[in-house]
């Protein structure tokens, strides 16, 4: 795996991510999508939506406003809660996370510690700031940004740009269950930005202040048996218990048996195995990912439960998605603030319910860079990087290079089949340079499948495909080419869609 | 064609768009899209991105970030240049564009008038507020929406949320040419969200404060002929010299006869078509289509020329597409600001080229918002809406209905048809209430084709395919339903599809 740096460095020189605003000495916190970029995050996104929205009976979508009504978040409580603490370099004024920089420097953990706890903790260790200067005592600080709507800036005009999309969801809840006839139990997702203005964020695209989330808000009647049935999935699993011990150990264990420890609820163990599936299904490596329970000093206000699906990122293990059991306390609080009521009726039992809440939350920005450094491989024996991405996300699918340039015949059937394919699939044309240096470029654009049309094609009509991840080679008839991709894009194994070459 | 009040209420009571954080009363100018809202809009931009993305070798995609840097705004102008100017009740305080109170009060046309212009209009016709009362003299205000990035609110903190996704692109262009290597001419598209600070939203959907733009950059060298032929379509146009008359007149023309009047350059032409086509594609309907040129005082400060394409909407014709051509303005302002080079060397010619560039933008809900209006029927034959949209921009496609809901090898099969699909088309599964009712509630969904699974389906394994714009009738075999529906959407009548019925 890369370290962090070298997967930046790698993002920016083949067009998948650019810090934003480069020619005027970026804006720390805030990247831009390049060509490549954007093209694997719409591919993660429509994934997801298919899979959670489209192809379920019981989950429909939403797309909600990023700025929102200053009272939304007085009643979930971000205008009270949602805070971080910072200490200030006293001489460059500079800010950073207490806790980070505690973290950092002894190798604590200081989930939930108070601005009392950390600042001892500072005075204690004598602890100074990354450039050498003593720190100021601690301070909290809402992540919210802020802006006003309409000419005048005062307290009444100003509103929140969103730090998670599901308040748009619990605010919409009732609108959207009468509207589509929705019965207990159903879901409601969303794909959006978020905003939070962190005070240091760091390590790429993993803390940032302007990052896309794929949230889906579960509700359910929590005195109703669950109909679902969590599929039974291994996994490595941290428990709650074994972070406060000095050298926590994991174990392995499965969805079924954490269910019956009775750490969580059926429909928190439900949704805990699909999303930890749909990493194994977009190609995640098992081993880089476990279960985490969350501790009780980091619960959000909003949380009973959480379990976060970690990845071992190359800054150690770290949230990629979590599930939270937010309970009744978003509903409840709407109910109170915005005087409505938001229960729902249920024909079955002739009773009106307020229902539970689980909330399986992914970062699209997190994903993609668990995708990245999953797939990137230095291959020292072709002497470039191969990024081995899952076929149907990789930003380009296919490649259709002209054995030679000059040859008039052979780039226009090469144009021809690049002309066909990229009605169906992301299709890119080159012609530059030798065949090896294409195949090269293709292996660092991931690039799962090129095609090669030579002399011998006008003569047999053949093509050749090329795969990435073995550079094996297989000879298919041209016109065949849209049918043998797509039966290998779903599963037919690459040797057996054409003759194997030497 | 509906009122755009009735078509806002026809939104919300079916899920397509609600008012953001309506249980808080609402803010002005935001807009959440519900279950259906969500699927159109999700069709239109995989629609846009495939059409002239994807399926095109010249152009690529970038996704920017919201929150940008200050500096970019200094450079492009808008910190200065991007304004509209209020009046305020001096009763209520309330504030109103002063250009459109003087043209709702007078119908007379306002573009480029000054804040003393305007003043002396206000004074001479002595204009009130809606409220009646009497107006303060004229303001200038920005109409970006500012944040503060980091702990301290002060100038240098300041950001600015982007109100046009085009200088994410400007500002990525050299990065973007370089890692996808990339010659002249080439387009750089985007699709997002934007953000202004209008003073006086309105028209439901088409002036709000948070939109979506799909925008689309096209580099080229001006000084070299135009490889691009704009495909030469009729169309009715407003000339930039007939607005300046009492009673302007459109006149019908083509394409190719703008260009030859030297309207316009050929690339301009060229994505001028090319925006036109698109919305035919998708079904809008010619009629409600014209192309009106910018006059000279209402150009934006980075345009030499600007065609609209208008849409008949409720309220008159307004702005659905912009075409503009920004000539070197955006490349040679950042050039300036960030002291970077974003010439271009051309292989060619051997000479470094800073290209012009035209500038296509696409909002995506006043797409939605023009789609809905043309596909809105009050059908007081059959005593509901029909929704006739594009069956491949259809929020939901297929609707599968058993004929009764207690016959359970009739439930079974229509669930076995539902299930297979779901995995292709979106598809709803409805049991409740007559099969008039339910045919009635898709046509309002604007599901195109409705299957219902009857007793004879048992015995014949043959379903009915009813089909929204005309409720005839095939009878098809369940085994081929998906092929079936693939081919109508893909332009077979539908009568050839299968055995009429009565």
């Amino acid at each position: 795996m890369p370290t962090i740096d070298e997967l930046a460095t790698f993002c920016k020189k083949k067009g998948f991510v650019y810090p934003s605003a480069e020619i005027y000495n970026s804006l720390a916190g805030f990247f831009d999508l390049g060509p490549l970029g954007v093209e694997l995050s719409t591919n993660i996104k429509a994934h997801w939506w298919h899979h959670f929205v489209r192809s379920r009976e019981d989950v429909v979508g939403i797309d909600g406003s990023i700025i929102t009504h200053p009272k939304v978040w007085r009643a979930s409580g971000h205008l009270d809660s949602f805070e971080d603490i910072f200490v200030e370099d006293v001489k460059t004024k500079e800010r950073y996370r207490a806790d980070h920089l505690v973290e950092d420097a002894l190798k604590i953990p200081t989930d939930g510690m108070s601005v009392e706890q950390l600042w001892q903790i500072i005075q204690k260790h004598e602890l100074k700031s990354p450039k050498g200067n003593p720190l100021s005592q601690p301070n909290k600080f809402n992540l919210m940004f802020h802006t006003n709507i309409g000419s005048i800036r005062d307290e009444k005009s100003t509103a929140y740009l969103r730090p998670e999309t599901a308040q748009n969801i619990f605010i919409n809840f009732k609108a959207v269950q009468e509207t589509s006839r929705l019965k207990l139990p159903f879901g409601i997702a969303q794909i959006g930005k978020g905003f939070r203005n962190e005070i240091s964020p760091r390590d790429f695209l993993f803390r940032v202040r302007e990052f896309e989330m794929m949230e889906l808000e579960y509700f359910f009647d929590h005195a109703t048996a669950s109909k679902l049935k969590p599929k039974n999935l291994k996994l490595t699993f941290l428990s709650q218990e074994e972070q406060h011990k000095k050298s926590p150990k994991t174990e392995a264990t499965t969805i079924v048996q954490l269910l019956a420890s009775k750490k969580l609820a059926v429909t928190h163990a439900y949704w805990l195995a699909e999303a930890y599936q749909w990493f194994l299904k977009l190609g995640l490596k098992k081993e880089n990912l476990r279960i985490r329970e969350h501790t009780k000093e980091e619960l959000s206000h909003y949380s009973t439960a959480t379990f976060d699906i970690e990845y071992l990122f190359p800054f150690g293990w770290k949230e990629l998605q979590g599930c939270a059991n937010r309970g009744m306390y978003d509903l409840t609080q709407h109910e109170k603030h915005s005087n409505t009521k938001l229960s729902v009726f249920d024909e079955d039992t002739k009773q009106k319910i307020l229902p539970s809440v689980i909330e399986p939350a992914w970062g699209v920005g997190r994903t993609f860079l668990a995708l990245l450094l999953d797939a990137y491989n230095d291959d020292k024996k072709r002497g470039n990087i191969v990024l081995k991405l899952n076929p149907k996300l990789a930003p380009i699918q296919v490649g259709v290079f002209p054995l030679v340039k000059n040859k008039k015949q052979i780039v226009k059937k090469a144009r021809e089949i690049f002309n066909a394919l990229k009605q169906n699939f992301t299709t890119t044309y080159d012609e530059s340079g030798s065949i090896g240096r294409r195949y090269a470029r293709a292996d660092e654009l991931g690039i799962p499948f090129c095609i090669t049309v030579d002399f011998d094609s006008l003569k047999d009509k053949k093509v050749t495909i090329r795969n990435r991840d073995t550079t094996k080679q297989i000879h298919v008839k041209a016109s065949e080419l849209k049918d043998i991709i797509s039966k290998i894009m779903t599963g037919t194994p690459f040797e057996k869609c054409g003759k194997l070459m030497n």
